[in-house]
């Protein structure tokens, strides 16, 4: 049983979820083995989403951490905070974790600094241990807590990578688009449009992955498919939809910006 | 209704706007929908005078933060200031506009340290949370709350960009210079002059526009159209207001400045 | 009427200055219509005075402000201190004159970091307020308030320059050597010697600004010609007041020194 | 005796470890003689899990500390922390260690940065003190202190090494992947599943290791081994067991992914 | 009449200095007039010397002030305190010689931030004003208060020089090393030596000097035939002496340590 | 007489020292002059220990300082603590020794950084003070004060070195590797070996010596020596303790340990 200390992290409602693979039966084999797991996959595919599911599903409180470089090791374990009694020990959200049962999500990793994933070793070997050194203690783990990171292979450079010695210890689950029916499976449910709307949403979106490499950085996310199906069923003519929730965000190109609408409009007739 | 935490940050009388395209449109059916928006263009166009009118039209109060390359997540978030009782939480600028329900406008995103970016990643999708690890809260947004951001495409760089997953999140709307009558109704009416002096320096612009990427970085804003204006309406020649308010700030390279002072005495003659 | 806040900074003594041109109408035009100013020069000419003898003749009290690259927002806008009872807001220099009306002159802005340059937006446009975020406060500049920056081209670098968005918010007035009489009487009054000994610093000066870029950074300012006329007029024979007040400060290559040396032993004869 | 302070830190039951050559008797030689110990080797071939077998053997307490580049000498020797009575002494790590005689195991010790490597010179040779300059106080080391670092050989670059002077105080112990059937053992016991299976198992990390250099930054660990056993041993099919626990952390290269996924097939058939 | 504030930092003993051109005079014309003064010239050639003599000379207290690369402006004009109270001002070293009326000496200013040289601007033209912007203050210069900053031109570089707005309000006094048998005298008297002591050690110098730019960055300063005089009338033989004093500290260089010390032995003869 | 602040840091016991040339006789003349010394040499030679022995010969207390890249100004001279009744100034080990009349010994002066370079200098000439800036306070050294650092040639590079200002302040006594029977003395009288066992080891670094140069940063220190004696003795095979305390650690690179085996096993045979 779960203080109180997370019940404003609980996952309460089913967050709609569709499973493309068996990633599902692996994060719950390494769940049940309390091993730590790694989501590797593109921006807007879903990684948040299924850990959200999967909180849900096992029933733990989620607490997720969006990392970034000015981040450090306080921010996730805790801090002395200065209270009219003197200073006072408070929990980071890592802590919050470890102590009372959560999954932790920390999205991103690679933002940020070092100090951080290093401070997460000792939680994922035999030890599960949180040592909060500022404080004199070892903070043995939840038997219900579990780790969770994510981490997009195309951001990553020579200067910004995780240590090969924090890769060894997670499992890896990789993410990619879903397949053209259950991509429009889930815009249409999502942005309340029709399945036919969205399918060419879908499609939309499978000739800007193909300019990937191409000059544009990332394809149109499944998400993007979404904010271009509410704004046409908001009452958005489609073009101006799709522009405005796609071609534009995803470069400033001249050049690409036409070869994207050109791609777009040949969807639309 | 609104708490009065905001009520400061009402626009109280309507701001003068002149629509060029389908952006009022755009922007109330992304509201509509929640979705956050990016207003995308060069300096000086109107961005900032769009969403005060957006804000007064839709009845929000705005709360614009310009963001700059030491502006850290807590200046957008809160931070515990030191009290006689001990820390005490204050709600920063974004955590108010969460709170309450306002209209958060980020200006120049990308000048913000990559902290700042995420942490708005929450509030720009289905969860709408800003969560304050600081201090243990998770601050579910007011159903009223908005985010816009504006971005400049022409100052980006490859160490200065939005992440991918941060471009995703958006809708965005483009702005460019108005056309020729639309600027002179502007600048006539912002400057207080008359509709033909209006347009003969909106003449001048556009030829110091024409000189963009031949050493300009920029051509002349409207802002600098009105502001000549305003000299010569205060009694300055018109040939020395157009210098101190256009030619004299926008370059000193000698070539570059006579170019454009024979291009300016050529509208005058 | 101002409160007393800014008593100590109201410029009680008439300033000298010697006009060069329209500077003086254009800079009362300008705050006429409440609009910014950027005086834009080399060191030395006069840039503090001009702005000192305006501050006089308009009555306003002038607050000056030297930037820094470790100068913060901060600095500018205030901050809180600890006190007995808690933490207390100070109102830093550009606040207290946005506040009771006063002109605040940042020197040589470019030095300042970037962050400086984006808090002063919001006082330049039509809204006129200055965002206190971490007090929680819009502070609508006073009626009188007025903004006044300095610039000296010939320092700036691709690194370390205004940003587009910051230069077309104000008007610009150029600066330079005022003529050679001019600059004599200048110098004559100053460093209370009689007109020929002044004519001949000038003609000195005249000398080593024909080296500027023979690799000088820069000439000899009228500054330098006051320093050498005062130590004349303290009993320091007129070539070593010379040595000590230019030849020795402006450069230590020995061939520079030696051309700069004979060109004074020139004017001398 | 030791005090309750490090009460802790004791390792109270025996971990296994599997020896592989002397280092065993070399490391107990070292303790008598009281002299710094360095252990060398690649990541997850069991340092850490020595060093705590260590601890246990010569039942003393062990103080773990995970360095990384932000770590500071402060968050080894301790610091002031405010209290109601004013400043208050608190020991950091090492000075916990070095008072009440455990043993202090500083992991990764290059990431760390100079500060840290300097404050245990005086630990390290005749004088074994550890200074706290803050607090004026030179601390004797308890007779049972000792100080062992981990040095990963692979890791290091000409920017992040350790000093000469460092180096040639520290007897130093070498680590590598034990023999197929010592790792299989161990893989066997720790994972829970029969020994064929863990051989299977050591066989693909054998082909995984002859990639080193070839691409790949490392082969796969032991560690790695027993994460496959663990979800094998819970239901996954081995060849998806095998793909999360090695495969997919291992490396992000199509290519790489490749010859690996070939080399496990190899192996399964 | 001066406060008590700087009674420490009077100059009670005639600090012995041997002038070697018209410094003198020129500094005593640059008090009269209040001008700063820059002393430029290598290390150890006199130049903290002279500033003493000067301050005993003028009958002022003398406020040193060696600059470092972390020195900021707080270290030069003053910083609140945490008292019991609140905040409590304490003025820093600078602030003190402004507001008591002593001469303040910044050693090295080109070793400072930029911030420290913006802050003494306002001191070296005509409003001669110290602004306190944390405290609210203009603080206005004591009649009496002198600047003085030293700088080696040997040193300087395109990333650690002084602006061209600062260099051009001092007024300079060159400084080298003087005359052979002004040298020895200076040795002869600090050292305790005998004259003809002191001229070979001068010898030994002025073939070290030789060799500057041949590998050695300086020569050997007054400073350190000194060391070496008073090694030898301390009992150390004259040859050892002139090693430990000179030639060790000096280089490195094998080769140069041989010609320096052939060059020695010739002297020695 | 000394204070008791002092007392911790008195030597009380005769630190074994071998003299190898002059050093002890021109320390004694550097100490009676109160020159300060720079003790030059490579890691391990003795250095720290010639300190110790000349701190118990001349009995001063000895306060020794590890330096590195992150101390600042303030930990060696002092800072203020909050305490009940406001701050509290704390001195730094620098102040105490300048105050009470000990030995300061900078260890590794190179890697502090420059401010602390600048701090020691005006204890260093004629005026022998201690600015404390921030207390506004001159400390006057104690008569019986000391000043010694240490430098090892071989680290400088042209980014860390000491500037010529600093070392021209210092006398330098040179540092090298004992002759051979000197060597195997103070390793047989170290490591309580025989002087045979002792010799051998000393053979085994004249060998790892020669490598200087080709490929090994430095040979074997006598301190290493001393480590592989001691081990021996403890019972661990002479081969096996060498390689444990002077090949392992010298050196990763796998060609450089075998010539360095090979080199021991001649010896050993």
């Amino acid at each position: 049983m779960i203080g109180s200390e997370l019940d404003a992290f609980r996952v309460t409602r089913e967050p709609y979820y569709q499973p493309v693979g068996d990633e599902v039966a692996v994060f719950e084999a390494a769940y049940a083995a309390r091993l730590p797991v790694m989501l590797k996959g593109p921006t807007g595919c879903g990684k948040t989403r299924f850990v959200e599911h999967m909180a849900w599903r096992l029933g733990r409180p989620l607490v997720t951490i969006a990392c970034h470089e000015d981040m450090s090791a306080a921010d996730l374990a805790g801090r002395f905070l200065l209270e009219p009694g003197g200073t006072v020990w408070q929990d980071g959200p890592l802590t919050r974790a470890v102590r009372h049962g959560g999954i932790c999500y920390l999205d991103e990793i690679v933002e940020a600094r070092q100090d951080t994933t290093v401070v997460i070793h000792p939680l994922t070997d035999a030890r599960r241990v949180l040592p909060l050194d500022r404080r004199n203690e070892l903070v043995a783990a939840h038997p219900d807590f579990q780790l969770v990171i994510s981490y997009n292979p195309g951001y990553q450079s020579a200067v910004k990578d995780l240590k090969e010695s924090t890769k060894q210890r997670f499992l890896a689950i990789d993410f990619g688009y879903p397949a053209a029916s259950v991509e429009a499976e889930i815009v249409a449910r999502e942005a309340e449009i029709d399945h036919d709307l969205a399918l060419r949403l879908v499609d939309v979106a499978a000739r800007s992955r193909n300019l990937r490499g191409h000059g544009l950085a990332e394809g149109a996310s499944t998400r993007m498919l979404i904010h271009a199906g509410r704004l046409a069923g908001g009452g958005v003519p489609l073009a101006a939809a799709i522009r405005s929730a796609i071609v534009l965000p995803i470069t400033d190109d001249p050049d690409l910006r036409e070869a994207l609408q050109s791609a777009v409009s040949a969807c639309l007739q």
